[in-house]
Order: structure tokens, then sequence, then C-alpha cells
């Protein structure tokens, strides 16, 4: 009893609206911690079908199970919305890909992954002697030397920013423009400091983009104990060379699908509320906090609606999107289709920052809506994702914002660990903790019952 | 130039004096996150160490590197303090503790660790058919059939705490009391289920204690799996069997100490402030997050200050304690002898919750007091810390709180992961995150900064 009164008193200022909220939500959270599927799933995602990119048999086998495993969350129906899809493929059979660098005393290979959608060495491989910059900005200053060398980016992650998004966002440029940059005077190759701060030596790969207008030459990340002895070796010794082995290389676009999933709505048969995650991940780990605990949290928001009778307004759906990591074409397509159908999509919401514990929203709308919003603080308080600010909602369903104006939000973990294992060979199932993956999902799933209520 | 313009309009109530903090803890933060040792620092108690139970030679090591430790991170003076501490010991030599159960078709070995304190079964073990219970409840209503049984206890670690330190709390008392409560009723021995909800099988151990009125029967925890398979049997098959060998004994009560650096204060000579770790562990793991990381956190604290050139008002005393998981000696002790000696203690700060990312601090103190607190919000918020509120502060500074009315705080981080480990095998180096590690020193060193400056 005195439990119960001390609660009464924290929240004072709940309306009745909101006890009958906070009742429905515990419900959820009591459902989810007892019977929740999302970490088994995430289990089979990971373990049975593993890395999944965009056009490999894998995503093939992901989109059967994503189907399936819909079905059993309790969709009234299922279905999959066909898009093209690009066919990245690193290559090189059973070739390792890799580095070698020779001080002329010796020669030491280093660990290397080839960035996403870059065009490989051949079998020949490039070597070439290692201009190691700082930045774009020492790039620049030494543009005369590029010519023929491998040029080697060493720009830290600034472990000083307290939200390592804002490291990876200022370091980003590197991996994504940084072939580009440097064969534009006429380099051979390059290679980047993974954009990290783990204490490991693993790789990271991601998407890079080339310019039409320079040479496509191949491009590669190092993990940062190798980087560090890469700084140094070149630091210390002139005229240090570089062979480098990547095999990456496109085939034709392919058809890939949205696995969608829909609970209908009562009420206006045009409104929808989207709540989804992609499926699609590199090839190189199993994909599990990126994004697979955004897929299989989904699914779970589907679950216990479903299990606890809730019948929405607006038509949800639970869209496993098909290609995040190197194109998007999942969350373009999706867009347009709702455009074409002329379809009111009130809100999306989308978890791809990994499966940690939670600690809020991102939401990218007015901050005159925002206020409106906060007033549902003391409602995710109790589960960790009290958080309310403005900021990104996602890669997959920003064409929604973009060409809808629909309303979006990003399910905001605290991914202090997140950077640590993305895009690299760490990413896997062990990674994930249960009950922080499942935390995220309930305040996922009162996110959506809130906006599916209230409008936002 | 727009970033901080949002800055500024985020905080437009900042103080002059708040502003001058701020800038003082983004200095400890930035010193912390890209020189700090206290993943090193860790690295070396867990690795070269390792698990460290009170009167263990191993914890003997870990004085004299808490002594050099402390010194290199920059203290005025170092000093063990003495104090008895019980010895007990698993015991066995090279006998592995186990649990084997029968249930007439074939027999099947437990992966057992016997609790902190218990008195073994002794070379020939203890055979006797099992009574499996739920709860207290069960055991008072079928007390009449606990005779010459072991008893298993299968009160479940409830999973819809979203606190989890709540549901530990709850079952601990089954750990705590429970082969006294069952040897009261003639049982031969006691299993429990493992506080915890991790998806392996490993056991947990801890403290319990013996009621001298009862017999003192052998008492070992199973990890879920076994646990759950164990409740499943008994409720399958009649006259279901087990054999339990565990070995633990006290040796005599030894020496051991408390760890103190201090950072002199420029004020009243006897103005202390208190942060500080245990340096204990249990004997079958490293101790990392219970509580390695307390005990590295506290001296990246002394670091962080010291390297800052701060010059506190009181004197500072960084404290490792000798003896929190089976006793608490080390913590009575340090209140004991700052009593003798009339010392005034403003605060006492304790990480023992694990090093995991900061969400903020329990303060034992009134509610008036914690409204002055809470004007300090804003200055945690930007790393995490930012949920000021009541409760506990920690094991070792309580002797404190209770002795000389000493304001105590916890360092509250977020747990949901610690009583997967906690007191398991699994609580090892690996299992921390060197950036969630370094964020709770960070808030820590804010805390005893603001702390210091302003008083509580």
């Amino acid at each position: 009893m005195i439990k119960l009164l001390v609660v009464i008193t924290l929240f004072p200022f709940f309306t009745k609206a909101q006890s009958d909220d906070s009742i429905f939500i515990k419900k959820i959270a009591d459902e989810i911690l007892v019977n929740g599927k999302a970490y088994e799933n995430l289990h089979q995602l990971t373990k049975q079908i593993g890395g999944r990119l965009a056009g490999s048999p894998q995503m093939v086998k992901a989109e059967k199970w994503g189907a399936a495993t819909m079905h059993q969350s309790g969709a009234d129906t299922v279905y999959l919305q066909e898009c093209m899809v690009p066919h990245w493929v690193r290559g090189g059979a059973d070739k390792a890909e890799i580095a070698s660098v020779d001080n002329k005393k010796q020669t030491r290979n280093l660990d290397v992954l080839a960035l996403g959608n870059s065009l490989g060495s051949g079998e020949g491989g490039v070597t070439a002697e290692v201009l190691a910059v700082s930045s774009f900005d020492e790039l620049e200053q030494r543009k005369d030397e590029v010519k023929g060398k491998i040029v080697f980016y060493n720009y830290p992650f600034n472990p000083t920013y307290i939200v390592p998004g804002k490291a990876y966002g200022e370091s980003g440029v590197y991996r994504y423009t940084g072939a580009s940059r440097a064969a534009k005077y006429g380099a051979a190759g390059v290679v980047i400091r993974s954009m990290t701060e783990a204490t490991d030596n693993n790789p990271h790969t991601g998407a890079m983009r080339y310019n039409d207008s320079f040479p496509k030459i191949p491009a590669a990340a190092l993990g940062l104990k190798d980087a560090d002895n890469l700084w140094k070796t070149c630091k210390e010794h002139k005229n240090v060379k570089m062979s480098l082995y990547t095999f990456g290389h496109f085939l034709p676009d392919t058809t890939g699908h949205n696995v969608i999933g829909e609970l209908k709505g009562t009420g206006a048969s045009n409104d929808f509320i989207t709540v989804g995650g992609h499926l699609d991940s590199w090839d190189v780990n199993e994909g599990a906090h990126d994004d697979g605990t955004g897929v299989v949290q989904t699914m779970e928001v589907l679950r216990v609606l479903k299990t606890l009778g809730y019948k929405p307004k607006k038509t949800i759906r639970f869209v496993l999107f098909a290609n995040e990591e190197n194109g998007n074409r999942g969350g373009l397509k999706y867009a347009e289709a709702a455009k074409a159908k002329n379809e009111n999509h009130v809100f999306a919401l989308e978890s791809d920052e990994g499966g940690f514990t939670p600690r809020g929203f991102s939401f990218n709308i007015s901050n005159e809506r925002l206020e409106k919003i906060k007033a549902w603080k003391n409602l995710f308080e109790p589960y960790g994702a009290s958080a309310l600010i403005t900021g990104f909602g996602g890669t997959d369903i920003d064409p929604l914002n973009e060409n809808l104006h629909t309303p979006v939000a990003g399910f905001n973990p605290d991914n202090q660990r997140y950077f640590d294992l993305h895009h690299s060979r760490g990413d896997v199932f062990e990674a994930v903790n249960k009950r922080e993956l499942l935390l995220g999902a309930i305040n996922m799933a009162a996110l959506i019952y809130l906006a599916d209520k209230y409008g936002l």
C-alpha cells in the first residue's frame, strides 16, 4: 500500500485519460516482458539466416522468414511489396580481402573490409605508396602528392562527443566520399580509419558512393589498431608501400521486397501508421543490432497489440524494409506507393539505432507539435524512453516525411555501445541483451498506441 | 554557430555559476574520454588478479595493486586501513561442486555454486529427496514434508519490474535466509533458483546467513535452465532424489585493508568527502562489474581532479573497501574510525551497481535536500546521469550514513544487464564497455566536484 501511495504522489498531474493509458501501457510491458518473442525471433534471423545484403540469397530467405513471422505475430494481412534493389557483392570467391604494408624492413598484413558499393582492385591488387592524411584539409594541402598513391584517411571518431552519432556524422563523409575526393587528384586507392572507438581491431564497412567524374578506385576500412600502426609507420618511414586486394562489384539490379503486415484500422480506411526496421544488413556480420533488433521489435509491437486485443483506429503497417544499407530503395518504394495510392500517413516510427536500453524518441516535427507529445513524457518515464526530442526519424521512413509530410520519429536507445560493432563482424546476436531489446519494444508499442489513439 | 545557439536556447536558465560549472564538467568529460585510465586499470585488476574474496591471496594482491594505482592516479597520500575480515573459502580443493538429480529413469548433473558463507556437504555429499517449492508460503504450507529433504526454492526473479533491483530485493531473501528457514523444519540441504533472468545456465552465488538456532545445512544456487528442468522433473516424477556436494567452510578471520587515497582539502582540515567502491569480489568470476568498475571509476575521479589541477575545499578520500560481499567489514571499519577521530563527513558517494551507461544518482537524504541537488540536473543531463532521486547510497558507505548521519549517494547506471552476470562466472572484463565505464566516471567526478564546491 505504501508503494502504491508513492506512485500516486509522484504523478499527481495524471489525468484520467493518462491513468487509463498508463494502465494499458503497463499491460503492454507485462505481456512483452513475460511472453515477448523478439529475442527468439532475433535468434532465428541472425543464426539461421545471418548477414543479408540486398540481392543476396540470405535476403530472399529473410523475406520468407519475415512474412511467416509476421503471420505468427498476428497480422490481419501480410504481403510483399516489390522493389528493385542494388546487388553489390564483396566478390573474390575464396580470396580474402587484404592489405599488406611494406616499410622496407618488414611486411605486415592488415585486416581490411572493402567499403560497400566499392569496386575491387582486381586479382592483381593495387600496389602503391601510402599517403597518410588526417583530414580532407590535409588532402587538399597535399593534393600534388596524391597521384598514384593509396590515400589513408586517419580521421578520428571524436570520443568527446557524448552522442556518438555526432562523431559518426562527422567522420562518415570520409567513408562516403573519400575515394572520389582522392581519385580527383589521381589516387590509386583509399583506406580509411574505421568509424568507431572500439577496443578491438575489427574493420567497419558501410556504404560509399563514387563521383562519376573520377576513376572508381578501390576503397577499404581498417580497424583501429591497424590504423594506429599504419599511421605510426607512415610517420616513421618514407615510401611506405601498400598492396590492397578487394573484389567488390555490382551485379544487375534485382528484385527485393518490403515485407508488410497490417492490423486493420476501425476508423477512416485511408489512415495509416507505419512502424518498421530494415531487414537487410551488411554481409560480414549477422545484422543483429543493425537492424535485426528493429525488425523483431516491429513484429513484437504487432504481437502485443494483437494479443491484448487492441483495435486500432488507423491501419497500422508493420514494415520490414528491403534495402536501407546501400540504396534505401525499400523506403523510397514504400513512400512512392503510398503517394500513388493517395494514402493518408499520419505517423511513422523506425527503430534503426540498435536494440539497446531505451532513452527516448526523436521526432522530425515542429516544436509546437513536440510540445503536445511531451505531455506523454510521464507515460514513457517508467520504461526509460522519456527523452522526447526533435531529430531524425530514420532512413527508411524519411521518404514518407519528405514526400507526404508524414510526421516521423526514431526510437532512441542508449547507443554508447553501438559504434563498437556497427557494420563490423562484431554485430552478432550475442551482442544483444534480451531485456534491453524487449524494453525498446515496450516503448515503441506505447508510442504507436498513443499515436493511434490521439494522433500526433 | 547554429548549434551553439541551440545550446544556449536549451539552457536559458543557466546562471553564471552553472555556466562555470558546466565548463569545468566539460573539461572533466574531455579529459576522461580522451585520456581515461579506468578501462586499462580494470583490465589489470580483472585479468592479472581476478576474483578476490576477502581473505584470499588475490585480495592481498589487489590491495597492493590498489595502493600503487592510487599513487599513479595522483593521490597526495595513500594508506591502508586495517580491518578484520571473514575468510570463507569454497573449498573442495580440486573437487567440483555438483548436484546430480535422479528421477529413477536417469541421473543428470546440474551446474551449482555453493552460496557464500554456506557450509559444505562434506566429501560424502548429501543425498535426499527433493521438495520443490515456489515460495516461503508454500514451504510453510508443506512444512511437514520438509524433514530429511533437500528443499528447492524456485522463486522467480520477477521480469515485470522495470527496475531489476526490485526483483533482486524480493528474491534475495531466499538466498539469504532460505537455508535456515528450511533447516527449521529438518531439511538436509537447499538449492535455490538463481536471482537472474539470464538466458544462460550460469548459477549465481552471493552471501547467505545461517540462523544459529538451526542446523547449518548446505546451500547452493542453480542456473535457470537447470532450475526449470528440476522443477519440471519434480512435477512429473515422485521421489526425485538429489545428491549435493559442496565444500564451503570458514577459516579464522584474517586481516584485510581498505585502500585509501586522499586529495588534501584547502579548507577546514576536518571536512571529508568520500568516494569509493569495493575491492573484494566473489571468487568465481573476475569481479568486473561487481565491483571492479566502481574501483577504477573511483580512481578515475581522483586522476581527473588531480590532472585538471582542482584544489578541493574538503579533503576527498578515495576508498577501495575491503569486504562488501560477505560481511561489510570494510565499510563498518571506515565509519568506526571516522567516528573515533570525530571527522566531519559531509558527503559520500559509492559506485556499486555496475559500470553501465549512466542514468543518475540516488541520494539517501531528505526531500528538501534533494530539491537543492536537483538544481544541478542540467549539469548532469549532457552526460546521462540526470535522474536525481532518493534511494540507497551503497553498502560500504551506509555505515557513514547510519553512524555519522553523512548524506550519501549511489551512482545509478542503467543496470538492465547487471543481474545477467552479477555473482556468476559471467562477470568478467569482456562484459564491460569502455565508453559506458568512462561516462560513469565523468558523472561521479562532476558530483564530487559540485558537492565539494557547494556542499550538499
